[in-house]
């Protein structure tokens, strides 16, 4: 069958995105992954250029993507039990490489329990199942990512039982908590660790110190979820995450194996019984086989690798390489949005001339995002870039003489 | 942080579903795969067990999890890119692999485009996002996969813009069709192909002739939607699956690379205008890392086998052994529901006995499900048994002695 009438409408819809400035141009194709070589870094090769890419748009922070030893877990795993687990975790679609992930997932966190999930994106909408009821009130800040939003569509959760305040601003996360109703039960504060569009962090010590006001008021008391997909890993002292750098534990910690470990596939980290609730009723954890065991090892091998000397030198890297970054944009007078992680905003604060860089720098053989109006705000356009540890001091350098030619 | 008040809250939460027969035992785990050997199929170990197994409940229906070509594939894709993408699709986490895996699924079901996901779970919700509108009624059978109902809700769909239609019933199809208001441009009649926990199908040649009559009344048109899960490289003369079967293609396929493929990961298959529109609007989609290359790689490997000689010899060898284990069945005096696909429920009709008869199995090292009451109404309590084209004869006949002691 063909469906010319639907096509025709769907072309009217995506037409309508393109003029608002919200459509996706076409995807790039990688081709290739060159490993570094001297005092080069990483490389990529695209379908259609001719030069090589360095990949400053990786959320690989500590990249361990091609470590040697995550692939040689990947390899083991696969050869001892195939490429796909064939069934759901509850109809014994459980081996023991999910079971070693997620006690090893528990114990990097400092949590009881975790259980794992395809992607942050689903352990996000099977949290919202899991610990969701109809007494349930949920409020988050403005810039939690799309997963979160979508989450509580998911859990069915109504426009009255949930809340939004402003960026970090605890004043107006307590003006939500103040107009929870009295009926409710149970309240659940929900906010990424770092914002990934900006790279600053949530305030998880403030955001915990203005919960704990409001946690005997209800009979469930106020839960704080984090999601610290940009935190975990590549975050803090030991690589802990926002809570180790903002130096407080919410209840909850979401994260992901996709970003800083390297690998793909999200978490939940909890309480014993959150967890448990996690596998009773959580449907995007028991109604869709779990990772390979390929993705579980290698996931295991990247926790062992962050959570070791090897793993705090990676770290050290990844911090100097930053610094390193960060001060060339402030010697050139570009302006950024301060602070430690890799992320690293370059704002630019005009369409057209984010545009122009974002394809000079392409031009010169480097990938970066460029975030044009209506995605930010007027006057808040940006480019984002992401430090990988691999990247070299004069990956950073060729990178920091491109932006000054094109200023 | 603790969370003492919600851990108790849940606790309850989850004593009432055991109190309803609703709670999942624990999980086995799986901790080894033992290779086929002389007569005897492949064996698991479980932890706790000291005798090996035979998995009488994995999709893996073509049995290539373990295959030698997936396996090579997904060790030189990891050598040569790493084991996670470390990005989403439109900031540069596409490789080719990603896109030679749509290529490959296009041309495998006979659609001009296709896009991947983590899962058919995710793949489902993305439909649900891409194609619906605010003047969108979908319309499912009542058997439909957990993921259809979520679907549904991620993408916010009202209840007044919903209908459900009794299980492969025609009339109740066409009352649904009926009942659309008329303010609807888009009409989406969507359902699973094979009906997982009854090896029954759906009868998409009659769906598409019902369908066919109210095409024009709507704007948009109607549009037919198979998840054909569990019917894809399983079902079917070449393993085209249910459309295949019934002699009828709906105009857009969802699928799973996690089933008959035997690896993970979820597809939709659909005009390129339909695909272009998921790149665009299916969050799950966007906002989430896609498949590691090693999961592309293996899939792709999959789908040539399929469409081999190997496969077709594979696809004879499931045939074979489903029948042999029917006709034991229907020998022993036990009932099924009638039908090819290797989804075999034996009806017990009976709670204990169904629970009996899965601990009697398992005794003897055989891995099934049991289906009681509430999970299905009662009376029709049932063993879902799926054979996989590794089972040998040998296994056959020894599962259906073991049901013969039983009865």
């Amino acid at each position: 069958m063909t469906t010319p009438k639907l096509d025709q409408a769907l072309a009217g819809e995506i037409e309508a995105l393109a003029g608002e400035g919200r459509a996706k141009p076409p995807e790039r194709v990688i081709t290739g992954y060159l490993p570094p070589a001297g005092t080069r870094g990483p490389r990529y090769t695209i379908l259609g250029q001719d030069r090589e890419f360095i990949r400053l748009n990786s959320n690989s922070y500590l990249s361990l993507s091609q470590h040697p030893a995550l692939i040689a877990a990947a390899d083991a795993a696969t050869h001892a039990c195939g490429v796909g687990p064939g069934a759901v975790r509850f109809i014994d679609g459980t081996f023991s490489y999910h079971r070693d992930l997620e006690e090893r997932v528990a114990r990097f966190t400092g949590k009881p329990a975790a259980k794992i999930f395809n992607s942050a994106y689903t352990s996000n909408c099977g949290l919202a199942l899991a610990i969701g009821s109809a007494k349930t009130h949920w409020i988050g800040d403005q810039l939690n990512h799309n997963s979160i939003i979508r989450a509580m569509r998911i859990a069915g959760v109504p426009s009255g039982h949930k809340g939004i305040y402003r960026h970090n601003d605890m004043d107006d996360l307590r003006r939500c908590l103040d107009e929870v109703e009295d009926t409710i039960e149970r309240v659940v504060v929900i906010f990424d660790g770092i914002f990934s569009m900006r790279g600053d962090y949530a305030p998880i010590d403030r955001i915990e110190a203005v919960c704990s006001e409001y946690r005997d008021r209800f009979q469930d008391g106020v839960i704080t979820v984090v999601d610290d997909s940009h935190g975990i890993g590549a975050y803090g002292a030991t690589g802990r995450g926002t809570s180790e750098y903002s130096g407080a534990t919410p209840d909850i910690i979401v994260g992901t194996f996709g970003k800083a470990f390297g690998v793909n596939g999200g978490f939940i980290a909890a309480s014993e019984m959150v967890v448990e609730a996690v596998r009773q009723k959580a449907d995007t954890y028991i109604y869709t086989n779990p990772l390979s065991v390929a993705d579980c090892a290698a996931a295991c091998a990247a926790i062992d690798i962050c959570d070791s000397d090897e793993g705090l030198q990676l770290l050290a890297a990844l911090r100097e390489r930053t610094g390193r970054f960060r001060e060339g944009l402030t010697r050139l007078g570009l302006e950024s949005i301060p602070g430690p992680h890799p992320v690293v905003p370059l704002m630019v604060r005009d369409t057209a001339r984010t545009r122009a860089m974002v394809q000079g720098l392409f031009d010169k053989g480097v990938m970066v995002v460029g975030l044009t109006f209506p995605v930010v705000p007027k006057g808040d356009e940006s480019i984002r870039i992401q430090i990988n540890a691999a990247h070299t001091e004069a990956d950073i350098d060729y990178v920091l003489e491109i932006l000054a030619r094109l200023q």
